[in-house]
């Protein structure tokens, strides 16, 4: 294969591939790539998850918004993130104890043997990882998080009970803080709604938008949801030299909406 | 064909094509698709210049923040544009006089006739259309604009010209205010770069972004030079209604750099 596409909605992203680094078939389709320009690719039944090129645009928006909203997040749980890549990004704040519940142990395995985003994450002693749907995790939880961050693959196959109303009002219980990827609000609105609708568990919910370049048409919708009044902007001397991509204008302006999606959300209610 | 691609840097965008509408080869190739998901789309010499979906996304921010940064914009100049989307943002605003300078008349013929994004800007009577070289325009013109408007194609071809430092040093003897299209800071960062540095012919310049899904992995710059230290946000007002991307929080936003790009901007000098 020299193009690797992934089509969405009468539009297709192609990545120009190398070779595939390594492949397995667990309860999903894992592949890793080498690319032209983008570095490695993991690409989990079809779709990219992250390349080497763009993945900090995504872990450290994923990460660092929910993350300088909470006065002092020392416990944090992250569903989904087989990667490591939130993992990583979660370790770099004053945490006491993270846990990862991935419910694909080969993704973890294959991350870290080929793709290493996670830079020793995974070996840190403050995380524990638990093999587990997050749904059901969460559903049995007596622990109390101070952020949750829910790094999942889209909400067909594997990811789609986490997209449920059920799921947030259970996670509304443990948490101050959620934040979740939320698909593309233009190739993707009505799951970027149903989300929204959903995250009405928490008493308080956000839109947030990143660029991604390599996730369909480039556009993506967080949510964060809980107690989302705050921003902790001092605590960006701590990070500043350890991110990329994330510093507080971006936090600030990732909240700035177009008036099109302004529009469609006050619409869902 | 089924799959209209453009490609850069090992990767692609396809877009799904229903027809070619309208084709013409004057300096440039021009062709007319309707396409699947995006509605109509321009294409000039292989690259997508627009899609019905995503154009305002482009238009009303390489329009409404510099027009917005200045305190009466009477006079425009708009350079390129052959297709009318900034024409008719533009007008937008308590003009007195537009002029666009397009280098190629097949681009406004063609876009009249089947694209119709103009909305009838090019009959407006505030519009005065030149059918030349901008550069030239620039450097013989002995007329001053409040402010300058580069919509241009890529600096490939008959578009190369206008990145050149002579024609920001030109142009700063005639404007208040200018801003560039300033292409990809992910892809073609050495055009940019390019741009960044020419743009010194200003005194005060800044880079913006925003996100336009049909270009080159989607995240696009801008920059603004002149007299950039102001945002008359006060104006809105008359704005808002008539908008559907923009609005004062985009525009603040749109200055939120991410850290790498803050990092090349700096090394640039």
């Amino acid at each position: 294969m020299e193009w690797f596409t992934e089509r969405y909605n009468g539009s297709g992203l192609e990545i120009k591939v190398v070779r595939k680094i390594a492949e397995a078939r667990s309860i999903q389709h894992i592949e890793v790539y080498e690319t032209e320009f983008f570095g490695k690719m993991l690409v989990i039944d079809g779709k990219i998850q992250l390349t080497e090129l763009d993945e900090v645009f995504y872990h450290e928006m994923i990460v660092h918004v929910p993350m300088m909203m909470h006065e002092a997040p020392r416990k944090v749980l992250v569903i989904g993130g087989g990667d490591g890549g939130t993992l990583r990004e979660v370790l770099k704040h004053e945490v006491d104890e993270v846990v990862l519940v991935e419910i694909d142990r080969a993704v973890i395995d294959l991350s870290r043997e080929y793709l290493k985003i996670d830079q020793g994450a995974f070996e840190d002693e403050r995380v524990r990882i638990v093999i587990e749907d997050g749904l059901k995790y969460v559903e049995r939880c007596e622990d109390r998080f101070d952020v949750i961050i829910v790094d999942s693959t889209d909400p067909v196959g594997v990811s789609d009970p986490l997209f449920d109303e059920k799921f947030f009002k259970n996670a509304s219980k443990i948490c101050d803080i959620i934040c979740c990827q939320a698909q593309s609000p233009i190739v993707q609105k009505h799951l970027f709604i149903k989300l929204w609708k959903n995250a009405k568990a928490f008493e308080k919910r956000r839109v947030y938008l990143s660029y991604i370049p390599t996730y369909p048409l480039g556009y993506w919708a967080f949510i964060v949801a809980g107690q989302v009044d705050k921003f902790f902007e001092e605590r960006f001397g701590k990070l500043k030299g350890k991110v990329k991509h994330y510093n507080p204008e971006l936090h600030r302006a990732a909240f700035a909406l177009p008036e099109w999606l302004k529009r469609e959300i006050d619409v869902s209610g």
